[in-house]
């Protein structure tokens, strides 16, 4: 029967962290079948029906937890949604090619509402070619609730992991930092103005890039396509939404190495940094820690550098070192700071 | 941005239906990958890796709309989530091989009542060989969200759709119906007797079976190892847990046929009608209309009929008329009546 909360012998949830919940709750669960290379543990799982391989990754999403309806439009929340699936299965070094979605919702929505949150599923769909062949739809008691799957398959039949990396790789990251989290800021700041003075017609000119960050984010298929087309497989490799610092942690201990991250290497926006000054914020800080944003972090050998020294869109940030060396900051003061997690947990 | 409720331009999702609101959402989306052999519209969708069909479900349990902690013990709660699953891959005449589970709870939950779900989770896959492959855990402000999604292949590359009934094939169903929804209005009473007088210990040994049904029902791997041990390949196939008469009606819409069921035939316990009695319901009505039942609902050729009339869980309930005629009860007084959806629908 369900436990009620305040008895002091019981383990409140917020205490234990998402993470550890997970892993505290399904390590007693055994693999059973051939067809399952890959279970819990990385962005997502990999499944062998002695084709392909298959990828399979799962999300859901609460409003008042990872979304506010107050500042976002219902058709954006659908194309994040699948945004944050794909970059799951890209993550994988693969393709995604099907998602099913489901919903609860309370009778506060309409028919309306439902569909502009489906525009947004659809332009998702579309523009990722990505069929959409299930999902469930419910009544909730309390807000809306999505929750997808995305299946997806292999390039080449080459699935990575975040178990690779090798001492001497190269850090690479695509795409900049810290933006998504500084357009939730802006948004934030709108929305309390937006309370005192409905009237007020704010000017976000100045926010364009960050407010496309934070609403209409992009998954990097392009990234698979180039990594692909240049003959790249990199050792390692992970999707850096819930935070620069928090998944740097989760190749160290999953390759069980140390690495060099260099803070002048991070790539950040002139709008960040234009905007860290406004909020008075830290920029590094920010792109370490901020999250939503739907980039790439992976490892490559030394030998492959040619191949994406060119590239306007990967940058090196760091390299690899061994297992007795911890995951670093060199600041740009040459200070040497150890990486913590500050990742972006619900918890 | 988010509608509200109460504009009068607006569609209601309550007066739109759950099934009418998928089909009026999805209808504007298209398939483009050709893996994908079949999207919405059947207990799951199909896919093809160039292997073996890839069968893929999903589910949404909320709590307070489809299941109550009052009196649902949450190791069966999770048990029935993943039996609910299995049931949509098993009605694909497929083996479910893995499952991804996702959970949304609020902060009245413990570690350990997390703990308990999950011992019913992890029953069902130890009893049905399933793999937990992946999953979400997150906060929600109110109650528990389960969403499920199981992932299966066929069974010698065959899979039974909706859509393949012929006229005079044998419609058959597996186990009993409507005992699973007895034994939510026996739970239902007890729960308001508790309500008054938490001191009460209610006998309920009369209603051992109709509580097993409702609380710990089983998915039907079974029939399907039966059919094809022997050889049979159903022309097509449903789960009932949303009700026989609805479920009937997909089968006669998407198969374009009509049917004639005899009320006689239809499998009721002996638990069942002595409940229905005190309970002042007709058991034919409960059996039809009542729900969760994790039975199979399937037609196969007359030449088959031979392998099955032995089988003590398999009856043949009617057969399939042609597309001209509706679908039929036929009573035991002889009368015919045309079958109306009564299934259990959230909305």
């Amino acid at each position: 029967m369900e436990k009620e909360k305040k008895n002091n012998d019981l383990t409140s949830i917020s205490e234990l962290g998402e993470f550890r919940l997970i892993e505290e709750i399904t390590k007693t669960f055994e693999i059973v079948n051939d067809s399952t290379d890959l279970g819990i543990g990385d962005d997502a799982a990999v499944l062998d029906f002695k084709g392909d391989k298959i990828l399979v990754s799962t999300d859901m999403l609460v409003e008042g937890v990872h979304f506010d309806l107050g500042y976002t439009p219902l058709k954006h929340l659908g194309y994040k949604s699948v945004i944050s699936n794909l970059s799951d299965i890209y993550a994988m070094n693969g393709l995604c090619t099907q998602i099913t979605v489901s919903i609860a919702l309370s009778n506060r929505f309409t028919l309306e509402s439902v569909e502009e949150l489906y525009l947004g599923i659809r332009a998702a769909c579309k523009k990722f070619k990505i069929d959409l062949v299930g999902g469930d739809t419910t009544s909730s008691n309390k807000g809306l609730i999505i929750s997808i799957t995305a299946i997806g398959r292999s390039v080449n039949k080459t699935i990575t992991k975040r178990t690779g990396a090798k001492e001497n790789d190269l850090l690479v990251v695509s795409g900049d930092l810290g933006s998504a989290y500084m357009g939730l800021q802006v948004l934030k700041r709108e929305n309390e103005v937006f309370k005192v003075n409905p009237k007020n017609q704010p000017d976000l000119s100045a926010y364009t890039y960050l407010l496309q960050r934070q609403l209409k984010p992009e998954a990097r298929k392009d990234v698979i396509d180039f990594l692909s087309k240049n003959n790249i497989v990199p050792t390692s490799m992970i999707d850096i939404s819930d935070g620069l610092s928090s998944e740097i942690l989760h190749i160290c201990k999953n390759s069980n190495i140390g690495c060099n991250v260099y803070e002048e290497k991070i790539p950040v926006s002139e709008e960040l940094k234009a905007a860290c000054d406004e909020f008075k914020l830290h920029p590094t800080t920010v792109a370490m820690s901020g999250g939503e944003d739907y980039e790439l972090l992976f490892t490559i050998n030394q030998k492959d550098y040619d191949k994406i020294k060119n590239s306007n869109d990967l940058t090196v940030i760091g390299h690899i070192t061994s297992k007795t060396k911890e995951a670093n900051l060199i600041t740009k003061v040459e200070q040497e700071v150890p990486i913590t997690a500050q990742g972006w947990k619900s918890f």
